[in-house]
């Protein structure tokens, strides 16, 4: 795993500069990102370009034997831009553009955004595109990032009609697919389709799914925009976008697959703890496949971009990091298969909204506490990556399964994302290598397969799935799997849909398993061995519908108590209970 | 009582429609209310009536020996009709239109919304009125819920003026009644009050007051419109309008007095516990009674017009339902005198915002888990209502005394509903069969009556209570009782007024039993035989000022130590704590 | 101390006047506060003056041998003022005024509203001003109250920029000084600054920074218009402004220095606890100081001018208050050398926003619970200020370090206050009289200085307390404490900035003391006597860079166990810890 830093010279003074690079080279960095906010630096003026200063960064990286990224400044158009062209505004839901100020403040989907970027971008490649020490380009930084994907502008209403039109063709279809007859909602044509602002009570989710399906794909084309310039004019030279690691509201497996390279940021203080960063990085390592690969197909192209390097600006409280910590998360890092991690930032920052964000210099120029955890992972850590064990695990985890459980969760806290990591935890636990992949992937693979909160039912799901269990593959269905079509519309056979006769059995009743009044003890799980564990946020009961099926756990207590919970028959598990410690219990039992 | 189920033929194919009616009919089931949320399927465009499905449905109930009720469509006008009369629309506290999408997305003043109103409802009324099968009519869908109460558009920005002028006369009489010389709120004319919208901190109370007053009443008149229509086009026909169990935007009596109906949709995972769903079925039973009339005049006049199946969608975590629960709430129901009810809904939909909802039959025609405790339910009911017994007890409960309290509630958790459920708890756990009553009930048939937050003082208020006491019926006055006017204005003689002298007490300190700083212990309550029982969110301290008064309770630590909380004289109490167990120790003591 | 009363003839019949004033000389109070909410009353239509009300209020005040303190109405224009004016009104961050309603609806800035203020002051003082009886002006009401300190008008938005040009007199100035090169923020001109509305994620702390700043600056003006109506009109009169207690939007020594007078409004169940009602009382003691003054200096010039005398209505809970508790707020005050103190209010209103609030009489005209207890302190309270025993020990606290906090607090709970309260409540533990001081103050006068989140770096203040230091006083430097500079411009030296090297120490780790996740258990403080003690919401951990310091406290358990948190180096300490119980274990050690 190479090592490396994210610079601000733009933030500082030049004769700050030599010390900066001479002290990164000797801490053994190899990557320096720049660029990426530095849009008013280096365009002060609509065409007086200011470029010099990144010349000579760029240079003293290189000189210094360091590869440079540039980072497309697309995130920060200067306010000189907003007041020239204040279409390139993103608008809130009440109709109303978001005050300029901060970052992100544009429309993912504006005509003149995207043209702006694209000039932006283009002068960039033509200037620095050849460079010999040029790694990589970073397209923007963290779309989505603070909200930013959805925008309810004119443009975005216009684009969203167009979208449904082509998707749908007319809109009976529409109104069918969706389900439009509740609640008389039909719609007499597209244009009668409005953005889903904050109304009475909810919309239908089948609105809500559509729109965060075209939220995201207006992320991605302005994404590709950038890149075909990148492409054309600095050719061969590999691109990414960095996603912030928590981040759903875009497709991240859509915006890698544009680049060949999965790129997040990763804050561990942004998400639960330790079992969500390592799922991260599993998540991140897989997704720039394309459909049908395996992970190791990837060689190489999966990139923490900004790695954090002790107490953070923007969580709340912002713990403390005990000494080793950011070490530690290195080493996790380059163990779970990532190529390059860049640590984020050089030297804190005096001025704006993040002074409190660490680094690996103090505001002082001082040796920041985990300025020498950075040279020791430098030092120990092998220059090329090591060839990955065989994964004998996969979980799939899946964007748009997870937009539908956020649009319509029906209990707190069983989201998508919680489902899957625990899954991923107690695989991990149990000693497997574990990919995190798409659905498209193979499972044939594997020897186990997680599908925690596995919810759609597709056509080429069924393939996938049937193909893993004719081929061996233990497959564990989890809870809230295989219940609702690609519209968000539930489907009218049994659950796990497709799966059922094979398993069978068919799931019940599901939901929280706590109880009513709210003080009423919750449901937990106990395994055949009479371990009771919790049964974490969601549990599905089943109803057994043949011979040979076994039950490895039943419901105890609560609403659900006695209701078998995890059953099994041949390969095939259906998980009913969504902690870790539930997973946990059953893979034990598979052993 | 009668068992029934809501039926959405416009969401499943006909196909499937023999099936569903030969099914309700094998349980049981007598009546099937369909139509409330069809106006895009009865009408696709203005004036394109399309009603065959209606016809057929209406009568494949009818065929299979059941009843119907139709519901008129107004919760959810189609969107082509928001589009040709923008007017109807609800406008929010910022003046802006509340986007069309979910439902009750309309003005309950606006005249267009009335005008259509009426006019679906006539052609339905036309069509159905006279059919044989035909049991009632319900008018619109649960008015006032989803914030649905109150609209900020100009037309009730106008109509709120007019009906001021009507109430009050002239300005200055609204300046003196409503206290303006504070802040300097004095109006100089009707023009210059605007519907109160979050200004830099509260509004007066009695603006407030007025304002709920205002749209409970523009609620109930949009639904007269309608109630008049069908008096005339389908006469003879019962109606009724079903409000949400805990909805307290709309004074529920006003509105099942337009029809000599109550009807309320229970679900119980929507309030606290089972005391406040038992509260809630007594109050829907009397709430359709008129001024001075009995309870036992209703006879057979309260509906749950939807009756929760099993876990329900909206309440945030929606628990699961233990085997048996939907069996013991129908039963529930039959024992406090309710006369129809209809379980909501008939088939799990799998479209849009309700997907999650418990039905009679899963989404994939299966039968649900309620399903056979719904058979088990018709088969051991009586098929009439059975003779109720004579109620011992009321627990007197009024909509403007709860407006107050939610208006200025001073502290949490102590409001009117909270008071009275307490109250009627505890009422019915000493053996009572307790009537829910408005303030204008008859109170000397009865051997107790609870007055739980009995706020308002007037002369009708009075005459009631004197009556009952001269009749020598036990009154207990509970908390924050009869201490302001009907503009919510403080009174100017002890508490509480007009009964502090036949008290011989009067309070002395009330309000939250907590102490300062937040963590010292609040105030408990200890009984004469020396027992400590919480005092629930409000305590009242009296000062005695009779030597026949006999303290009941003291405060036990906290600010209001050792001070008299409970006084009786002769038979009237006055009980200055709010917890059922409070409540329940005074009970005991007067056995 | 005197003690007085704040009455609204406007709001009762004039019948209850006499007995009213005759019941205040009884009891012994020595002030009258009267007028400030009675606009409307004072002027029903524009200069259509109705003053002979106030008139014989006044004189039923003097008659009785009491003193009148008139308060200038202008937290309440009337309705006909702001459909006159419509620019009076203050407008919210979404660019919409506030509807008017309650109080405080006005904008700063506004010429009107500054107009219409100095027209009703200028009759006041006309009409008052030489009146024997007459003792102080009030000017406005709890300005900034309600959060009406700040205002996004169009007014506003044109004096900021011009108060932004006048104090960096070149944009290219503002922008280094802001560090506008953080996310291209930079400014092209003045008119490119928008004030700071909520945008996708935070506004740079320094544009937050300068809009406290100025509009904290813009009330004073518009006060100082007011004050100067009033010393040419009521010459030698006492003027003051009341503010509430716990406010921070606008400087308090600022507002205090106008008029010579410290004023606050003490509210006890507004804050945290005791602890934070003596800092107050301290803090409002001290900051009518002109700078370089003793606090010995103000001789009489603090006032409560509104003191809390039982339950209030506006705090959530609004706990009861136990006997006797009323009268040692007001011994208290008199013991921290407040001056005049005044109970709001007379008698509980009947009608608006404050019907709960408790007064001296009841409602119904009965004396409160608070009433003999403030008998009771007249009678036991010296008539003159005592003189007070010599402060030993100083607290700085300033608002500009507080606002920079709440601008970016980095984690919950670690405010200005709550850090200067701990070291205040530690100080007078160890039986300090303590003075509550800005940073103009002279510090050499004291045994002992604690600079709690003393937060900004300036030349001045290196030279007031390099003084104290070099004059042997114990200066003990706190968290949080010269870390940023005059912008909020974090420094690019070691911390304590300063005093790092005569400390002997830096701090090289700071922040919440809590771990990640959020379960793991946060660090405590060790001190070197083995006791254990809370750290407080903010701990920072010291590199030490000398031999000869004195490691005080280690850090117990969590992200820095083991780490110095108090070190001292001769007279000077540096305390990491922000409890008050790690303050106390100091100051102990330091005896």
């Amino acid at each position: 795993m190479r090592i490396g830093v994210c610079w601000y010279p733009e933030q500082w003074p030049e004769t700050d500069w030599a010390d900066d690079v001479a002290r990164m080279a000797d801490l053994g960095l190899q990557v320096v990102r720049i660029g990426e906010f530095a849009w008013a630096r280096m365009e002060p003026q609509r065409d007086r370009w200011d470029l010099g200063w990144m010349d000579r960064a760029v240079q003293a990286i290189a000189d210094a034997g360091m590869r440079v990224v540039i980072g497309t400044p697309t995130a920060t158009p200067p306010v000189w831009l907003m007041r020239e062209r204040p279409d390139v505004r993103i608008v809130g839901t009440d109709g109303r553009p978001r005050p300029w100020g901060s970052r992100r403040h544009t429309c993912p989907t504006s005509p003149a955004y995207r043209e702006e970027s694209a000039r932006v971008t283009a002068v960039l490649a033509d200037r620095y595109g050849d460079h010999a020490a040029l790694d990589a380009w970073q397209i923007d930084n963290e779309p989505g990032n603070h909200d930013s994907a959805r925008c309810w502008c004119r443009a975005c209403q216009d684009a969203f009609r167009a979208w449904l039109a082509d998707r749908y063709g007319d809109i009976d279809t529409l109104n069918d697919a969706w389900g439009q007859a509740f609640w008389s909602m039909t719609y007499p044509d597209f244009d009668a389709v409005e953005l889903p602002a904050p109304t009475m009570t909810v919309h239908n989710p089948s609105l809500e799914l559509a729109h965060r399906r075209f939220a995201s794909r207006q992320v991605c084309e302005g994404l590709a925009v950038q890149r075909d310039v990148l492409a054309e004019r600095s050719p061969g030279v590999p691109t990414f976008t960095n996603l912030y690691m928590g981040d759903l509201d875009i497709d991240a497996r859509a915006v890698h697959r544009l680049n060949g390279i999965g790129a997040i940021d990763s804050y561990p203080h942004g998400v639960a703890g330790p079992d969500e960063v390592a799922f991260n990085l599993d998540l991140a390592r897989g997704s720039a496949l394309q459909p049908g690969q395996g992970v190791e197909a990837l060689g190489g192209r999966a990139w923490v971009v900004e790695q954090q390097p002790g107490p953070v600006n923007w969580t709340g409280d912002n713990p403390a990091v005990p000494p080793g910590q950011v070490g530690e998360w290195i080493a996790d890092a380059a163990r779970q298969g990532i190529d390059t991690l860049l640590v984020f930032r050089w030297r804190m920052a005096r001025a704006g909204q993040e002074q409190h964000h660490a680094a690996l210099l103090t505001h002082d120029r001082r040796e920041a506490p985990a300025y020498e955890e950075v040279r020791a992972a430098v030092a120990s850590l092998p220059r090329d990556a090591a060839p990955r064990e065989r994964a004998t695990a996969a979980v799939v985890a899946d964007y748009t399964d997870a937009w539908i459980l956020d649009i319509i969760p029906q209990t707190h806290g069983a989201s998508h994302r919680t489902l899957a990591v625990a899954a991923h935890r107690a695989l991990r636990d149990a000693g497997h290598v574990v990919d995190v992949v798409g659905d498209d992937a193979d499972l044939t693979r594997y020897d186990i397969v997680a599908l925690p909160a596995f919810h759609r039912v597709t056509d080429a799901r069924s393939v996938t799935v049937q193909a893993a269990l004719d081929a061996g593959v233990t497959v564990v269905v989890g809870p809230r799997s295989l219940v609702r079509d690609d519209e968000a519309v539930w489907v009218d056979t049994a659950t796990p849909a497709g799966l059922s006769e094979r398993l069978g059995a068919r799931v019940d009743r599901a939901g929280s398993p706590g109880g009513w009044p709210r003080d009423t003890a919750p449901s937990a799980v106990r395994t055949a061995d009479g371990a009771v564990h919790d049964a974490g946020p969601w549990l599905e009961a089943y109803e057994v519908l043949a011979g040979d099926v076994e039950v490895l756990a039943r419901a105890e207590g609560g609403p659900l108590h006695g209701l078998p919970v995890v059953v099994r028959r041949g390969s095939l598990v259906a998980m009913g209970a969504s902690s870790a410690a539930a997973w946990q219990s059953v893979l034990e039992r598979l052993r």
